[in-house]
């Protein structure tokens, strides 16, 4: 295993950081790093904005769900779907792109793109000795999540990513089984396999939960996810697209 | 820079493999380095068909728009958006999570979990000198390849990743300007700067192409996205989506 492998296999999120800022130069650095990911047909759907501004951040911690680390990062990045650019575009070229930028494929289109460039962004940050945590909490309130950023029609704010020095790092998450994952030439057509996997899977997730909290959480991921899914989360988020103008046809 | 960062900025898409397969060895490899990103929440919406089948290979490069370097490669992975497994979770937990499972907001967290995923996979496969391209191909015939791949409802083929040892390296094209990509504390608000910003990209990408052609190509950025936006790809996406259940409200 080489060293880039190893630095992704041993990624955990970071949520507790030191009072230090990132410098301009580690900044751009990581942008680069960003945009040097692929794009979908050289399209670069995506912004990235860089909160530096300890009042943004502070109301960006609250916008998503209180969470403190966000305003203690070293520099928050605020990934972005973008198609703005492309509305402006359309202009200079005297030319009218509407359907194309409002088409749910172009929608996809950004959000792979954005979430490229931010795995690099990590990946980069990581590499540099910083701790990185992303942030979907953004979702929960993002017309004034937008409001903050001043983001256009067609922008939608994703996820952020908070990055610092890391004061103390979570523990690591065992992951779905690959064979649950990963599928050779066709999806697993059977359901009693794929149950089965899951159901192992459940008692690795029990037995981590409950080494770490000594026993007191007896927890099953496929529990975790039914309770989650039943919260049933940001269901504004279609509206909110389509306001600004991408996912409607 | 740190070597990570340098072969991040190093990355250029590979279209021409040499006629050889990835071992068992390197797939789980590179699979498990794509696991090890971030995953919105905890959820894993996202699966990883690996496709060594000759035939299959074929086919999909095929739909792909005849890119034959997809049945050359290595190995060629699809990467999907996946809430089917959150389907069977509320199956095996007696709960109804349609709701949610067709939400947009989690239709996005599939999307994003796919992509951050992908990025690793691509990362790690460059790090061991393999060559990559992402394929979002796939998407012009996306009920075909699902039936190739036999992928369940709540699941779409997001793009492909022809891995392989690379016979040709393609040249790196000039990313947009950071100052336009990166914005700082709120999206850039004037929108001189932005065009200024958009034009100056414009020569840097005519002078690119013109090198590369010998003069022959004479294009810009904004006039290859207008033409490219106006031809109006995949349309059919929003039904295709919705028809699989996702995206749905």
């Amino acid at each position: 295993m080489n060293e880039m492998i190893q630095l992704m296999k041993d990624h955990r999120s970071v949520r507790h950081f030191e009072d230090k800022r990132l410098t301009k130069e580690q900044i751009k650095e990581i942008v680069t790093a960003a945009q040097s990911a692929s794009t979908s047909s050289f399209v670069q759907a995506y912004s990235i904005i860089g909160v530096s501004d300890q009042q943004k951040k502070e109301k960006l911690a609250e916008l998503a769900g209180n969470q403190g680390f966000v305003a203690d990062s070293g520099h928050f990045f605020v990934f972005c779907a973008d198609l703005h650019r492309h509305e402006v575009i359309a202009e200079l070229e005297g030319i009218d792109l509407t359907e194309s930028i409002e088409s749910t494929e172009k929608f996809m289109v950004a959000l792979i793109d954005a979430a490229l460039a931010a795995e690099n962004a990590s990946l980069a940050a990581e590499s540099m000795g910083l701790g990185i945590c992303y942030v979907g909490g953004l979702r929960n309130q993002l017309q004034e999540v937008s409001e903050v950023l001043k983001t256009p029609d067609h922008v939608i704010p994703l996820f952020g990513l908070a990055v610092g020095y890391p004061a103390k790092r979570n523990a690591q998450k065992p992951r779905l089984p690959m064979n649950h994952i990963y599928h050779e030439n066709e999806y697993e057509q059977d359901k009693d396999i794929y149950i089965q996997e899951l159901q192992a899977y459940n008692e690795v997730i029990s037995a981590y939960y409950k080494e770490r909290t000594a026993g007191k959480r007896d927890d099953t991921w496929t529990s975790q996810i039914a309770g989650m899914f039943e919260r049933k989360k940001r269901m504004y988020m279609k509206q909110f697209v389509q306001e600004k103008g991408l996912d409607k046809r």
